[in-house]
């Protein structure tokens, strides 16, 4: 879709033209397939402040998809493409390059610096990440096909899970129903805590088996078209003990309070203090250390952060993750997680599918 | 084995005391791993020059793991680790602080510099990437049951490929033995390039079928608690023309060659130029444009690099890949990869065991 990706650029050059810069050299890889269309692991875009001059760089591995996925541009074929990229600027006559300096590298910024050219540098900030929040209809949809692909691979797992199989299984199941499905891959390493390790948020499976009374937290997500899905669930094996149910309920009733609060024009602070507020009003304000939510799209986290303090308002068409959990040292935890996308009518529409209710296996 | 981690670190301090400077700052994750035991997509170690009063910095998803595989060290749990070993820094009355330029970005390092405390800051180099080429026998260990467990899940694979089956279903069925068989997780996207597929060194499996005449390249590894393998095998489904059987047989040689120039106090470039030189009197000097092989390890790739002109000898205990290939556009290509270690004694250890002829399925 040349079309898409050249709107995306006339976009970036508001930025560009803000800044008084002449072009802006993009080097963070999401942003380049952004405003490119080609995924790479070694490619930047030379844009300029004005016309449709833009001029893509990468090496030879990836001369075909840059012909494929980019057409509209014009294309260097470099081993060393930020260099390259420098000397066609300053060919050009350019004098004050942006640059993104959230991921250029100290030393990768000496060499452009050192120039004999003496082209100045001005951070360009996150201005293309801040562009991707908002998202258009085919990227919606692309997200919304990562969590189809996510719920069907859950909904194909759950009734295979049991007493006695390891947290490393679950997790090998979920990546493999995802893959028969169609994702490309996970996209990002499948968490699976049972018991005392659901108190660990970012736990990695072991070979723990999952027990009679354990609640098990699942924390997964497919990648479709280079856009990722980001689901949580946490079911009981065996009929769960009244602590277990009582921060089930809890923590349920604070996503729902998140869900809630998520709207065109509201503060990101104040969707993280709505479903906080539950559960410190329980008792629970030291186990639940983490921020409720982020976007979602060609990262798995990326702007805008949904944390205690965040600052950002939210608007048409930003999907979110609302993920609110409550973590008991040595006993276990929950955590549920749904992605949303905000709506302009008020309120949000719901990507994940599979139920919220508490299931007992 | 914190004893590892703490002999490792008192190398590390020799290059601190070189460059005159009171501490380095380890950002880099498989740096910091390498140092300290933990792995972690958040944290930092503050090495000072001398004594053994290092500081690991975390935030608190990771406090649990750092306690049990860093148990050795001074820990800080924080959201924002840099600031806070900055001004432990200051603290401890440091004054110059060596820095990894080739992984602080321009706008993290711009945080550090404007501390009022007015601590200098100095590249430090790839000293740890240096020290890592050298691995110790519970590396090599690693590395060698990542090979194994590659080797494995290709022979469970192997006789399952046939006419008909996609390339994503190939790679599907690698990543998924390869999980079975305990790997952590593939060790990079794995690779199957079928037909004219295969002369895209980099190609990424499509729903392209498998057909009598093809020759179908797999790359795939295995990790293995943090250690990469990375293997590549080309077969013939059905009876091959003789092109393909020719390129088969050119890149077989050529691997050889380079396998033969493995010894140790060898050129890389001189193992590169080994195998290179076979390709070229066969007149496909213009169908191998990569590298001929790098190190694993920590990453999957990793110094030293063995390619056209590159510098630095190779010693004892180096892992690298040897991986020629012949590419024709738009007809088919062949990669054969293998790992193998440098030892003492010249020559090398093969860690990858399949056999290198041309298996005809």
């Amino acid at each position: 879709m040349p079309e898409i990706h050249a709107a995306r650029r006339r976009r970036a050059q508001e930025f560009i033209r803000a800044q008084d810069a002449d072009a802006v050299l993009i080097t963070a890889g999401p942003n380049v397939r952004y405003l490119t269309g080609l995924a790479s692991s070694n490619a930047a875009l030379l844009l300029p402040a004005d016309g449709d001059r833009a001029l893509l760089a990468t090496d030879s591995r990836y001369t075909g998809a840059a012909q494929r996925d980019a057409p509209d541009l014009e294309l260097l074929t470099e081993r060393f493409i930020e260099r390259a990229l420098a000397a066609e600027a300053s060919r050009r006559g350019m004098r004050k390059l942006a640059f993104e300096a959230h991921e250029m590298t100290v030393e990768r910024h000496g060499e452009l610096a050192a120039r004999p050219d003496g082209i100045a540098t001005v951070p360009f900030g996150r201005m293309i990440e801040a562009l991707r929040t908002v998202k258009d209809a085919e990227e919606l949809e692309k997200i919304e096909v990562a969590c189809q692909l996510s719920d069907a691979a859950l909904a194909r797992v759950l009734p295979q899970l049991k007493e006695g199989m390891e947290e490393r299984a679950v997790a090998l199941l979920l990546d493999h129903q995802m893959a028969l499905l169609g994702a490309e891959r996970p996209a990002f390493d499948t968490i699976v805590a049972s018991g005392p390790n659901g108190a660990i948020p970012h736990h990695a499976p072991t070979g723990r088996p999952l027990r009679r009374g354990d609640l098990v937290t699942m924390d997964f997500g497919a990648l479709h078209d280079g856009y990722h899905a980001d689901m949580t669930r946490t079911v009981a094996i065996g009929a769960p003990a009244g602590w277990q149910r009582d921060i089930y309920d809890l923590v349920a009733t604070a996503q729902r309070a998140g869900i809630e609060a998520l709207a065109d024009g509201v503060e990101a602070g104040a969707v993280d203090a709505a479903a906080r507020e539950v559960i410190e009003a329980a008792g629970h304000a030291g186990h639940f250390q983490h921020g409720l939510g982020h976007g979602v799209g060609l990262e798995i986290h990326e702007a805008p952060m949904l944390g205690y303090g965040r600052t950002g308002k939210l608007s048409d068409r930003v999907p979110v993750t609302v993920e609110p959990g409550v973590y008991l040292p040595g006993q276990g935890g929950v955590r549920i997680e749904d992605v949303l996308v905000v709506t302009a009518g008020g309120g949000a529409r719901t990507l994940t599918s599979t139920t919220r209710e508490l299931l007992v296996l």
